[in-house]
């Protein structure tokens, strides 16, 4: 039998100690980063309420910070939100050696570049995960459903590196697939993301049938799909046609939800709008490209950010 | 000596009171209808702070509400706010008799059509009041600045009507003058208006620097302004070419300053949206003019109204 692959998660918040948890599962050694509760998870482990049953797990060791830090980890998986004032290379760099393989498991478009750009000989997996997840307690998660992750190398497919990753998150219990294109697969899940999640954070925390039944909300919506379809477009990922329709008709066959980014906004916490948003008004800047209203969107959120003069 | 004319204010808050007590200092009779502070405003008038001098004033008459209504007086001036939910005939219809004048001083664009229709033999002034002043009691009321109103017949001049209303003001110690076209003024004033107004509110309460100052944000304003300017010109009312530049430059030459939409919606209390933005919107929708930026501000406010679903 092959050595048992190592692991560690950098953010094993709700999401990164889900995917650990599969990991574990799987029969790999993993480890955790856990800067502001460390102890908790070192005595108790993960707990998780889940329909796959018992997924609790104990890490392998619970790293404080960097100061303790190996590189020999086979496979990193950064699993923090994608905040402009969180440095993601400099919270990588100190665990990741010459042959560990990235993985991102996180929210937004164009977020891999940078990555790869900073660790150019190691293989990069971006993944984008399909789930509801939420940390109730330091060391409990509670997994209301879904699991699928999607994973595609950038910007070659690493097909070595993802085919065990994506196996062991199988034998874990969830579906696990390998995209040919994962940046197209970013643009589609955008096509919902980067309109309803910042207008339900500049409405004050509006769920999804506040937003669809408003006097011209739907139309709102279709027109900011409309500009991220365009924006797609000129990046060179098309995305079937139906796909705005697509996008109401199941957003009005679930009931109203209130998504993360305005549950995270309603809470203080900080939001991935520049992830979601600001990244594609920037790409349609460089493409000179009119997207009027996902930049005022992305115009009010900043507003909100300058500090008061008065 | 003529008789002297009779007034009677509905809505004599901040502004009704202010310019109440002009006409009461030029000598006419002013009676108010004031339904939940009349018996204070009854016996204590209106007391101000004011770079006028003392204009503290005693009502003639305080009415409570409409079943104490006589429809005699020479002069009614609506000054409430325009909000959808408050049916500005029904508050007038009591109080307005055959030669009654009905004078707005409102804030808005398109808010003359209604009263114009509906009381079609009376003559109509739509007043537009350049003025900071704040009600800080029932019945006392703080003036810190200016009261220019401009004063104009909608939709015809009504110069008999308007030329002893602006003499009265004037003599009441402010500059009043009368537009030859007062659409025209107030889309004027809703090149500023229109976007600073409710782009504070979305982003809860920006001040004028915030706005200007954040990434994108003076961009923004100014394409909103921009769109302002496009649907004035498709009405007939072109405006100036250097409009949204004086805007700008006046704004920056101004300190900091959170505008009264931002202070209702601040406090709680209804906000002009529909008056200063829906309308504009509506207006550009007749024309099949695109104006983006404000049907997404638009949108993204009537969203925070709809009721929520979870």
């Amino acid at each position: 039998m092959a050595q048992a692959k190592t692991a560690l998660i950098i953010g094993a918040g709700a999401i990164g100690s889900f995917y650990g948890a599969l990991l574990y599962k799987a029969g790999w050694q993993v480890s955790v980063v856990a800067r502001s509760h460390a102890s908790i998870v070192q005595q108790e482990g993960y707990k998780f309420e889940s329909p796959l049953g018992d997924i609790s797990w104990q890490p392998h060791k619970v790293y404080r910070d960097a100061s303790e830090a190996v590189n020999t980890f086979d496979y990193v998986l950064l699993c923090t939100k994608v905040l402009p004032q969180l440095d993601r290379v400099k919270l990588l760099a100190p665990w990741v050696g010459p042959n560990t393989v990235i993985a991102l498991i996180q929210n937004g478009i164009d977020i891999e570049a940078p990555i790869a750009n900073a660790f150019p000989n190691n293989p990069l997996l971006s993944c984008i995960a399909f789930i509801a997840v939420t940390r109730v307690a330091p060391s409990k998660v509670v997994h209301k459903a879904f699991g699928h992750l999607k994973i595609g190398g950038y910007p070659i497919n690493y097909q070595q590196a993802a085919e065990p990753f994506a196996e062991a998150l199988i034998a874990g219990g969830i579906k696990a697939d390998i995209a040919d294109d994962i940046v197209a697969e970013r643009w589609l899940k955008c096509v919902w993301n980067t309109p309803f999640n910042p207008a339900s954070v500049l409405a004050n925390g509006a769920d999804t049938l506040q937003m669809l039944d408003a006097p011209g909300g739907e139309a709102f919506i279709r027109a900011l799909m409309a500009e991220v379809v365009a924006v797609a477009k000129a990046e060179g990922h098309a995305l079937p046609e139906a796909v705005i329709d697509k996008n109401i008709e199941s957003t009005r066959a679930m009931p109203a939800y209130r998504n993360s980014m305005a549950i995270d906004y309603l809470n203080g916490r900080d939001t991935e709008t520049a992830a979601i948003l600001g990244n594609v008004v920037a790409i349609a800047q460089r493409h000179r490209l009119a997207t009027p209203r996902l930049e005022a969107m992305w115009a009010l959120l900043q507003i909100r950010q300058e500090p008061a003069q008065v």
